[in-house]
C-alpha cells in the first residue's frame, strides 16, 4: 500500500471535478434529500443529477441503478441484498432459519450493528417511514419473497418483517432481556418456526382475506 | 355542570400552593426527569417529591404507587393494566387471543392512538429504552405475565412484546401494507396463533437456555 502507483481514492482526488470525492457525496446527498423528500418512487436518477449538478450517466457511474443508489444513500456498511442472497437460494424450506441466521451476521457484528440501530432510528422517526414503505421494502424485501418462490410475497414477507422488527426493537434498539444477551443459536431455535410460519404456513383467515 | 358547587379541579385551583394544578404538573415534570435519568428502579417517590418541592404524601396522595406514578408520566391516556386486565382473567387458554383484541381496542381507536405512538417513538430514542426497559416490563409486562399463570413469563412475556412490538411498528409507524390496512379480525386471526405460541408453546432450545 505504500507503493508509488497512487490509489484509485487518490487518482479521484487529483482528477477532474466529476471525479473528486466532493462530487461522489454531492450525489449521495441529493439522493438522500430526494429519497426523504419525495420517496422511492418519487425519486428519479436525473432529479438526483440535476440537484447535485452533474450528469445523470455520471451517477449511475457511481452507484449504479436506482436500488443501488438508495441503499447507497441509506449509508449501509454492507448491501442487504448480498448478505439475504445465499439465504433465499435454498428456497422456502428452511428458508426462516437461514434468514434468521444472515440477518444475525449482520445485526450481532458489533462494526455494523450501531450503523443499522441508526438507520432504523431514522426509519422509525416521523417521515422516516418511506425509509421503508418506498425503499427497502421494494428495493429488498419484494424481490427476496419473489427469489423464494412463496405464494402471497405481498403479504408473507410483510408479516416476516413485523416479526423481525420486534426482535430488532428488543435485541439492539431496547436491550430487552433475555432476548438481549440469547446467544444467536437460542435465538435461531426460538424466531425460526415462527418466521417459518409466515413464509410457508397456514395463515388462515390472513391468507384468505389479505 | 354550571351550578354554583366548584368542581373539584376548580376548588384546587384556589386553594393552597399544593393543591394547585401547576404543583401536580410539577410533579409529573419531576417525576419525568427522574424516570428518564435514573430509570424505573432508581427513581423513588421521596426523591420525585423532593425535586418537586413538595412532601412525598402529596406525591402519594395525587399519583398513587410508584407504579402508577410512572404510567401517568408517560401520559398515556389510558391505563394499560386496566385495559389488558379482563384479558389475562381468562388464563393462559386462548389469552393470544384475547390479548390481541385488547391490545386492537387502544390502538386502533383513533384518540388514542397518536398518544401511543408518541410513547413509542420516545422509547425508541436514545435513553429512551429505560422507558420500557425500567417501566412498561417491571409495571406492566411482568405482572401480566404472573396474572397469567404461564411458566417462564420472564422468557414468554418478552417474547410476545418483540412480536406485538413489531406488529406496532408495521401498522401503526411505518404504515407497511397489508398489516396496516388489515381488518382487526383478520389481523387477530393471523397474529394470534404466534402469540399464543410464545404464552403457553414448545419454545424448543430457547426455553431451554433462556
Amino acid at each position: 500500500m505504500s507503493s508509488t502507483t497512487p490509489s484509485p481514492a487518490a487518482s479521484a482526488r487529483r482528477g477532474r471535478r466529476p471525479g473528486a470525492p466532493d462530487t461522489r457525496a454531492a450525489i449521495l446527498e441529493s439522493a438522500r434529500s430526494a429519497f426523504a423528500g419525495k420517496g422511492f418512487a418519487g425519486t428519479t436518477i436525473r432529479g438526483v443529477a440535476a440537484a447535485a449538478g452533474v450528469d445523470a450517466a455520471l451517477v449511475h457511474h457511481y452507484f449504479g441503478t436506482k436500488d443501488d443508489l438508495f441503499l447507497a444513500a441509506m449509508e449501509l456498511p454492507v448491501d442487504p441484498r448480498q448478505v439475504i442472497g445465499p439465504a433465499l437460494a435454498g428456497g422456502p424450506d428452511g428458508a426462516g432459519e437461514r434468514l434468521l441466521r444472515a440477518f444475525l451476521s449482520l445485526w450481532d457484528d458489533p462494526e455494523i450493528s450501531p450503523s443499522l440501530v441508526g438507520v432504523v432510528r431514522s426509519a422509525l422517526q416521523p417521515g422516516g417511514e418511506r425509509l421503508m414503505t418506498q425503499g427497502f421494502v421494494p428495493v429488498v424485501l419484494m424481490p427476496a419473497g419473489a427469489a423464494l418462490g412463496i405464494d402471497r410475497p405481498d403479504l408473507r414477507m410483510p408479516l416476516v418483517i413485523s416479526q423481525v422488527a420486534g426482535l430488532i426493537l428488543a435485541r439492539y434498539l431496547i436491550g430487552l432481556e433475555p432476548i438481549a444477551s440469547m446467544p444467536a443459536d437460542t435465538l435461531v431455535a426460538t424466531y425460526a418456526p415462527v418466521i417459518q410460519h409466515y413464509l410457508t404456513g397456514d395463515l388462515g383467515a390472513g391468507l384468505r382475506e389479505g
